[in-house]
């Protein structure tokens, strides 16, 4: 086996070379000391890529990846206060980036855990996907003061009957499309679960254009939850991106 | 804001009761006593998703993503040795699960990294590829001895011109193609970088059919590298996929 420590010397005489970015190694800065011989010094480097984060929107780079498509159904469902939000379970397929990801269940946090050029929104919904193969996908939708939205109220109400969390309750038909903006324009960007266990490899779509609830219905959820919200993390270097 | 502690016993009475999955939130397995109120007490989960792997072929679950679309052109390149292996800088697109990917480099393991059902091939590349936000897939072939293959024998060529590993050697016309099996079958999981920094977001498409190389080639590679593959890592419950 080679010893190593040859190739920084080599990134410092690409770099100075100016070598076509096509043909020079996508690790250059990557770290390169280590040895094949003592693996246990490997450092994992981890939790850089956490959620939720400021989206600043004039930085936010045009995103070539496809129109977000979804097929959520009315369905019944089970409203359930897990203790930490109002979570609804559900289901429904939706075509992200081409691939068919499931739905799994939307809950809420109050107030919005991602900001919007620092600016939170009352109320942020987290539309939880997974694919086949175990990759996770959110979409978020921010809420806003405004128009009462009838799918909302019906989960409100559902929670109203089940205020001690201690189980589900059935709702017959939640029209679970009136959750969602007619313009499903999004920011794009890789980050994690905004609660334990804070897993990273979730891919993130944040709608840009918002949701009206009244005010009441927002004070109505806000006697549940009005701060089960996660602090904004670092964006190290990541880039956000932007799909109209 | 609510007390916690309320969900765990839900969960248990959701097994119990037998809820259709189909309603059952998706974190019921996931740690749930965490408090917004002391959010520098989360426990962050990671390094669960390394890589290599042994492949199980009979464990492997039928995949329903689709196809791979390997458009890597006969394109001039640069072959670097940079103290770890023998790196091909290269241009390319392929689309994985209906997605573009950029292919970036090319690498080699000796023996391979990924075992099949316990048996390490004597070589396995590793095609590196980045989509426009980041996420990273590797596709890797496998290698076995039996007839001399003609792109490979040019990087052999550039990286003896080069044994020093100093600087890059460049080759006009590399047909990586040649490097690629008739059947881009695969079995896929979600993994990790094999060498630092570890970063576990990397989607892998292990091809199924083997490239022959010949025993006199694969001798060549090894006067420069014959050990450096990582160990294997815990599967810690991972599905591996297989799409034929
Ligand atoms: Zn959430
Ligand atoms: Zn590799």
């Amino acid at each position: 086996m080679k010893k190593n420590y040859i190739v920084l010397g080599l990134t410092a005489f690409l770099l100075l070379a100016g070598f076509s970015s096509s043909y020079a190694a996508t690790n250059v800065t990557e770290p390169t000391h280590f040895s094949y011989d003592h693996q246990d010094e490997w450092e994992f480097v981890s939790g850089k890529m956490q959620s939720p984060i400021n989206i600043v929107t004039s930085q936010a780079v045009k995103y070539k990846g496809s129109d977000l498509t979804l097929k959520y159904d009315k369905v019944g469902t089970s409203v359930v206060d897990d203790g930490h939000s109002i979570q609804v379970g559900l289901r429904g397929t939706a075509e992200i980036d081409d691939r068919t990801f499931s739905l799994k269940q939307v809950h809420f946090h109050a107030v919005s855990e991602h900001t919007i050029n620092g600016k939170h929104f009352p109320l942020e919904g987290h539309f939880v996907h997974e694919a086949q193969d175990g990759r996770k996908a959110v979409i978020g939708v921010m809420f806003k003061a405004g128009k009462a939205n009838t799918a909302f109220q019906q989960i409100l109400d559902a929670a109203k009957s089940n205020a001690s969390g201690e189980k589900g309750i059935k709702i017959d038909k939640l029209d679970i499309q009136k959750l969602l903006p007619a313009n499903l324009g999004y920011y794009h960007y890789l980050g994690s679960l905004t609660t334990p266990p804070l897993t990273e490899n979730v891919e993130w779509y944040i709608l840009k254009q918002p949701v009206e609830l009244s005010q009441k219905q927002l004070d109505e959820f806000y006697q549940y939850y009005d701060d089960n919200h996660r602090n904004l993390q670092e964006l190290n270097g990541r880039t956000v991106f932007i799909k109209s």
